[in-house]
């Protein structure tokens, strides 16, 4: 029998599966599981999106352009612009989601063994991707007790030496939902230029930021033209998750044209995700207003509702839909699994991912779960009770 | 600034789009250019997978699972076993197109610096996906006089070294056309029982093979369960090329767990897509008769006009809709541009893809153009017209 390769077997698994076989379900030995594991939101996709897929009248389901259609980028720029990027279409390429411009950009910019600084908590599939693209992933962590804010550039300057090539952020982030300060990305980019680093930016929930805090792009400030590798998907802005459209932007020449040569040999991105998408760039600003605040109130229900409970501390984060709370507990992995397979309360109970998967510290964020507030309110409140009743009676709970 | 990877300075461009800017150009300075030279067909797609779009009522474009829908799966499972694979819906992988299929495959078996062997001419982009995985193609030449036949065992046991892992084809092939035996098949799989190899079998056009001739697949042979990956796409099967649907198929459970570990890290492949797929298992048997039909009267017209030409050899293929042809000429990458830049016949010129880019052997191929039949009838004896006047006034022409 033929082996399988070295790179799978390191190759981690999902841990936002690790719960799998629960992961999809909505019952969980006839107990009703609230799943605030996953970032599926519920809110609805635009409809002039899913109207442009109905609308489609060709007879021939077409490769498109291997950077993605001119149609698409133009769009896209327009949208770009807008936020003050200054792009041309020729710094976009489109791809099948978020996960493969990240995947462009690591093997178009990073050589195996080099390494890139990512705070931690983080995306825990950068791991794999790292893993696929054989890099180095140097976490520096970013605490509870600050909100996760990004820690300090001297934290940032006693991890890098040689082989560093880049810092890798998600803003607003994912899993903590923190929204970096224009202070910070402005250390970000003070960095960047002195140590010559790609700053890769994962700008996947950049429309979701609450309480009229501004959303900073490194696109947006000045002499990082070659440094700055944006990633961005219409996943979570048009909750179209399914639709696996993304796109990798930069102004470096050089590496457009480098990922375009990955683009090429995987042919075209998706035909009708590009006619969809070109359409939802048309959505309208009050979509985005309303989903906005339905969130802001979604995340403020939970994040009150967490810190009313004994032993519980959520900090109150500015964007995306994610919040990582540390509770009173041995083991986050136990606490999950325990939650799912022994406790209901009202026949009830929930499902949270536990945070030491978006660790890559060993033993990091034991006591901490991330919660995604993709339900609606009233689902969060019972999800919530669950949670309370289920801290007082788990057996491996901490007391102080 | 900077620097981009060595990955990315030595993947290679698609040599299909080599000639570029011209690839998608309907006309050249005026002329009117035939598209001989990629493999999108003008086929319609079924009527009832581009209905199974426009039909979606959901208000959520939401992830399905990693491996892809069990729906999906199951109906894959029912057309995989009617040609008797013998499959369960956990021995498939959905993904991205057949290229996601490939990576994932040389992902989960290979090694950097772990060998395939591939007969060549092979589809170009395999050089790509292995230079993302760091793994050596060792091209075993197929020659034209043969109609490109499979190497004799002998020859590829040759090859075979302490780093061999596995074995590569395409069938029916691109960019030959042609249909690989049972005979060839056996050998084969005597072969990777022998040496413990994997088979990489991508069968993209398993649909369209000719002149009655059998399709025969390494997973309807014995005791490879362990051996054989299977890479399939929706692609040519339906017309479907933009759909970006594939998937990876094989019995060894190892492998099949791993390349989940890896369709995990992207999380989903397409939602809608997965939805036209389905539908589309149940496409009539009609459609595919009357497709390949069209098919064989294009081979004959086109292989037929090809041979009349002096100078000129085309193998005769049993399937695809590819043929390679020998033509009298220096240099094929220069004569592909002469016809579109320099030469018209009635305003018209034709556009091929040079062979050299589907050799991995320096220098093979260089009488060679390989032909996709994607067009009506009429057009290709037009094109081929423009090939005949083409090849008397072309400078580089090498007269016996």
């Amino acid at each position: 029998m033929p082996k399988i390769s070295e790179k799978g077997k390191v190759m981690p698994a999902s841990p936002i599966r690790k719960l799998t076989p629960y992961a999809e379900q909505a019952k969980v030995d006839g107990k009703t599981v609230y799943h605030l594991n996953i970032g599926q939101p519920d809110i609805e996709t635009p409809e002039l999106m899913l109207d442009a897929v109905k609308d489609i009248d060709f007879k021939v389901w077409s490769y498109t352009s291997s950077e993605g259609t001119l149609t698409y980028r133009t769009k896209l720029a327009e949208y770009y612009n807008k936020l003050d990027y200054k792009l041309g279409t020729d710094d976009i390429i489109v791809t099948a989601g978020g996960s493969e411009a990240i995947i462009f950009a690591m093997m178009s910019c990073l050589n195996p063994g080099d390494e890139v600084i990512i705070p931690e908590p983080f995306y825990a599939n950068y791991n794999g991707f790292a893993c696929e693209c054989e890099v180095t992933v140097k976490p520096i962590l970013s605490v509870i007790e600050n909100g996760f804010a990004l820690p300090s550039i001297a934290e940032f300057e006693k991890l890098i030496c040689e082989k560093t090539k880049g810092i890798m952020i998600c803003n607003p982030n994912n899993p903590t939902g923190y929204l970096y300060s224009d202070e910070e990305m402005q250390g970000l980019r003070e960095l960047a230029l002195k140590h010559d680093l790609y700053i890769f930016c994962d700008e996947a929930y950049r429309e979701f930021c609450y309480d009229g805090q501004a959303f900073i792009s490194p696109m947006q400030l000045t002499g990082l033209d070659e440094n700055v590798i944006v990633i961005d998907t219409v996943s979570k802005r048009y909750s179209a998750c399914g639709a696996r459209l993304g796109c990798l932007i930069t102004k470096n020449k050089e590496v457009i044209a480098t990922a375009l040569k990955f683009a090429q040999a995987r042919l075209s991105p998706g035909m009708i995700e590009q006619i969809a998408a070109t359409a939802a760039i048309d959505t309208p600003d009050s979509y985005f207003e309303e989903v906005n605040k339905r969130y802001t109130k979604r995340r403020n229900t939970l994040v009150e509702a967490l810190n009313k409970m004994e032993g519980v501390f959520c900090p109150n984060p500015g964007g995306a839909f994610y919040v990582v709370a540390s509770l009173p507990i041995d083991d986050s992995d136990k606490f999950c699994q325990w939650m799912l397979e022994k406790f209901s309360h009202n026949n009830q109970t929930v499902m949270m991912a536990p945070a030491t998967g978006f660790y890559a510290t060993d033993g990091a964020g034991k006591n901490q779960v991330r919660m995604a507030y993709v339900l609606n309110r009233e689902d969060l409140k019972m999800a919530m009770l669950c949670l309370e009743e289920g801290l007082k009676a788990y057996p491996g709970r901490i007391v102080n």
